[in-house]
């Protein structure tokens, strides 16, 4: 016999390291230990289970070819052998040895040759009033998942509250309100939607295509408490307002299961998660650790980062098992590439957002573009929307976020500029990225192309942007005359804006615009607006060039203040 | 005034170095000068004017804010002056001047400071008897795009035959094919189509999928003549046969017209492309060239390769504008992105194909494998083809090709793949590289991680697979019974194959194996399959680990072998 690998949790990252492991070394003897009844299933399903795009929750816990991942396919298709329903209690680790307590309450000590611990996270508790009214769910596992579409599909369910606009609250707000008609509102403690994720520009418009789908939001409030009729919740009450609710899905943030860890002295880090070197090593070398319960380094900032995510833990899962096994293997820092699907549209990003850069002490920057996501006498295109982080001094890239109803379009220029943000690109690495080009798929001109050299035109000075919340917040001076805005596209484009506001919209197409200077306004700043920023650009260095340097451009342009919702 | 440019050439490189020159230096004086009377046009966007998904030639020669980017558009908008209709006949380089002829045959010699050559590319004659019939056109030029969709609309063309299965070739079989219902064959040299670009195995899949849509092959034929009556094609005449064709389109390569700078001592490579240097300047420092006439280094071998591809020029050309201004700008190595659309499927890939990689002397091998694109529980998915060319000695990645019916899922993924590409990434790269994952995008394990493991299983000598095109050669001796055929699936899948074939297809679950293995017979080599070939693979380390060395496992399983066209 092998060596014995004990390993603790069974969903993502246990799994998939024990089975790596079995793979290299057929004679190992693993254990896999649960304390659910489930295991090994995709908790990132967990929303279109609730939603019914996935008819069963058991459709979660198999295998692409059908057979359910349970214990006896653990052990009669890969010789593993697995413990569910039973807890594990402490790890001793001098003597190597774990205790354990299984459902029926007897226990256990198990020796073991390697460790591997997996136990994930939990929904970060509330602490607040009424938190335990029925009703009152979080996303944590499959078990909590089954209990919500039983209730939802029980028709006991008119209105629903979601705590957090993270991308689970989003998931399972579009879930509630889409396929099950439930009225639902998205409370948020920040002042826009995926904090942290993406910039409020961009969490702006995906909140405008949310409540053009039905969803309600409510931002920058904070639940204090939940209060129930006959034990069960019917309203949810913030600091601001009371919010009727006969359900209420809890996804505020997630913590890690460190705890197990810790009692046993290993290295914890600053929110409890533990801390693994590059082979997903603990502070012990015969305890390995990995998925929603570590810490891993962040390649942008170098430091130790959160990142519970199920992609993650499947590759250090594999990573765990060779080294398990002897093949020595490292996973590297990571930049936090994500993806959420809200109704027709998308958010993604990779690495840090404009505020998080900042925060991190770097000389950052963003700059936001609109573009068509293909050929634009191609037949079928969409817009897209980017945003890039770039440093002013390095010129290095920090991050990238994207929407688009085109999800995989989107998310195909997302992580192909995350493939490279370990790497430390800069702005003329993005400009002169190579992307297949073919008028069905892109224009020739990639978008992520255009992206970099918008940046560029930025760092080196000569484009002076602003973006759609500093236009709402100029609209006031603009109608007043104060700012004067100059349209310039092409007189038939610009002319509905001008009949709408004929006392301040002057449109001057660009290519007319050298020879009309004189009826620029002395002594005012100019806005120079086109359809997406491409013509204000190239009108705004027209006007530099005779000497005109109160101007700016709008990133964007008038396609980008709509969908950002702006009233124009 | 500012220094004087003078463009040669004003599609994509010229216009682009153009404009960019006149953003970062508005004084410079800038003139464009192409023989043609159409300038600045998407030549990619072709073969969707021919089809009809582009109504109007015009539109490929428009902005995407509609204005057509003629002589006019660059004077107003760019102040750019261009001269169309003119020939530049020869380069002067001690005096700094060209010599140039209008079409109305006058001479002028115009004096520069600085020189842009873009003089693209033309169709590489073929040099066979009957060429010039009517009804034979090529598709390098709008020109030619407008003669070939006047041809079809007048309901002139029956039957087609495209000489060429590259891309453009089969861009433009679709298009007639597809839009206008007309017979096409396509007629290719080597015994694949797209060769050079993907393995013959994707190549075969591809083929496929236009069979089924009513395009015919003919491949391994030469073209020998073409045969007309009354002065128009009526037979395309190859060493094998006679083929009825109302309308040929021959799309069989295309060559640099690099003669121009070549009659001026400028260096000149292989193919006739000039040779440039990183920041696009060719062997005289006042001389900048790029685009289709150009050869630029493979970032893979580093030898000079020819990249005709519109992207590349567009990049380019904004590396030249930069250079001209002052600001110092490179273009980097490239790999040779490329994507097709052919009717549902896609094909894509970077880098190097295995045959190519073989020839450049690497120690190449690959690995190809199917996936779905998506969670496997997500309710729309689909399987998605790659194969990855890797380096046994160094593991160094040296090629992706990918085919798939959702084009952008597929080409964001050789996008990804292709940013890391040129900084010489290794097997554990892929394996590691991050993805967003959610379930309507994408797997937890990515399909571009899982072929990374393949890749990796395979290089440490766990996976001994073969390929579509070696099974088909294995079958007599399957069917024979010579080679045992192990189906690794469950039961009530293996039982529709073991109904057909009673004689020789035997089904063994995977999870029945060890405890079957006296039903393996003695002394016979098994072939191992499964669905997509992970249970094969799964089984192939079951068998080793009991000294069971004479099997092979299939890559991609039934699934590849039955898109491929394999008839089982």
């Amino acid at each position: 016999m092998g060596k014995r690998v004990l390993v603790v949790g069974a969903v993502a990252l246990g799994s998939k390291a024990a089975c790596r492991l079995k793979r290299l070394e057929p004679d190992a003897e693993v254990l896999l230990i649960d304390q659910d009844e489930h295991i090994s299933y995709g908790g990132c399903g967990i929303p279109y289970y609730v939603s019914g795009d996935v008819a069963d929750a058991s459709e979660l816990q198999s295998t692409s070819f059908h057979m359910l991942r349970d214990e006896r396919f653990f052990k009669d298709c890969k010789d593993i052998d697995v413990l569910t329903r039973t807890r594990v209690t402490a790890i001793n680790r001098k003597g190597k040895t774990i205790d354990i307590v299984r459902q029926d309450g007897s226990k256990d000590s198990l020796a073991y040759d390697k460790l591997v611990i997996g136990t994930g996270s939990r929904v970060r508790d509330l602490a607040i009033n009424g938190q335990n009214l029925k009703g009152i769910f979080s996303v944590g596992s499959l078990r909590d998942a089954i209990a919500i579409k039983s209730t939802i599909a029980a028709g006991q369910a008119g209105t629903a509250v979601v705590v957090g606009g993270g991308f689970i609250g989003l998931e399972m707000a579009e879930a509630l309100a889409d396929m099950w008609g439930i009225e639902t509102t998205v409370v948020e403690i920040a002042d826009q939607i995926m904090p942290g994720f993406v910039g409020p520009e961009m969490a702006h418009m995906a909140q405008q295509h949310m409540e053009g789908q039905g969803v309600s939001f409510r931002l920058g409030e904070r639940v204090i408490r939940f209060e129930g009729e006959d034990g069960t919740v019917a309203r949810v009450v913030t600091d601001k307002e009371s919010l009727e609710a006969d359900l209420v899905i809890i996804a505020a943030g997630i913590v890690p299961n460190g705890e197990l860890a810790a009692d046993a002295g290993l290295e914890v880090g600053w929110n409890g998660g533990i801390v693994v070197d590059a082979h997903m090593r603990t502070t012990d070398p015969d305890i390995y650790a990995g998925g929603d319960c570590v810490l891993v380094a962040n390649a942008l900032t170098g430091k130790p980062g959160y990142y519970p995510l199920g992609s993650l833990s499947n590759r250090q899962g594999r990573v765990i098992g060779d080294n398990l096994a002897g093949k020595e293997s490292v996973s590297p820092p990571v930049v936090g590439s994500f993806v959420v699907k809200l109704f027709e549209t998308c958010l993604c990003g990779a690495g840090l957002t404009l505020k998080r850069a900042l925060e991190e002490g770097f000389d950052a920057v963003s700059v936001r573009m609109c573009q068509l996501d293909r050929a634009h006498f191609y037949p079928t295109k969409e817009l897209m929307y980017l945003e890039l982080v770039v440093d002013r001094k390095t010129r290095q890239i920090l991050g990238i976020q994207g929407s688009g109803s085109k999800g995989d379009a989107t998310v195909g220029r997302i992580n192909a500029v995350a493939a490279l943000l370990p790497r430390k690109p800069v702005v003329e690495d993005i400009s002169n990225m190579e992307f297949a080009y073919s008028p069905p798929f892109s224009s020739a001109m990639d978008i992520v192309n255009a992206l970099g050299n918008v940046a560029d035109n930025l760092l080196d000075g000569r484009m002076h942007p602003i973006g759609c919340e500093e236009f709402a917040e100029k609209w006031e001076a603009i109608q007043k005359g104060d700012i004067c805005l100059i349209d310039c596209r092409a007189r038939a484009d610009a002319k509905v804006y001008e009949e709408k506001y004929p006392a301040f919209w002057k449109g001057i197409p660009q290519d007319e615009l050298l020879q009309r200077l004189d009826e620029l306004p002395e002594g005012k700043p100019l806005v120079l607006i086109c359809n997406t920023g491409v013509r204000s650009y190239e009108a705004q260095l027209n006007l530099r060039a005779k000497g005109h340097t109160d101007n700016v451009t709008v990133f964007g342009g008038v396609a980008m203040l709509k969908h950002w919702g702006m009233d124009i």
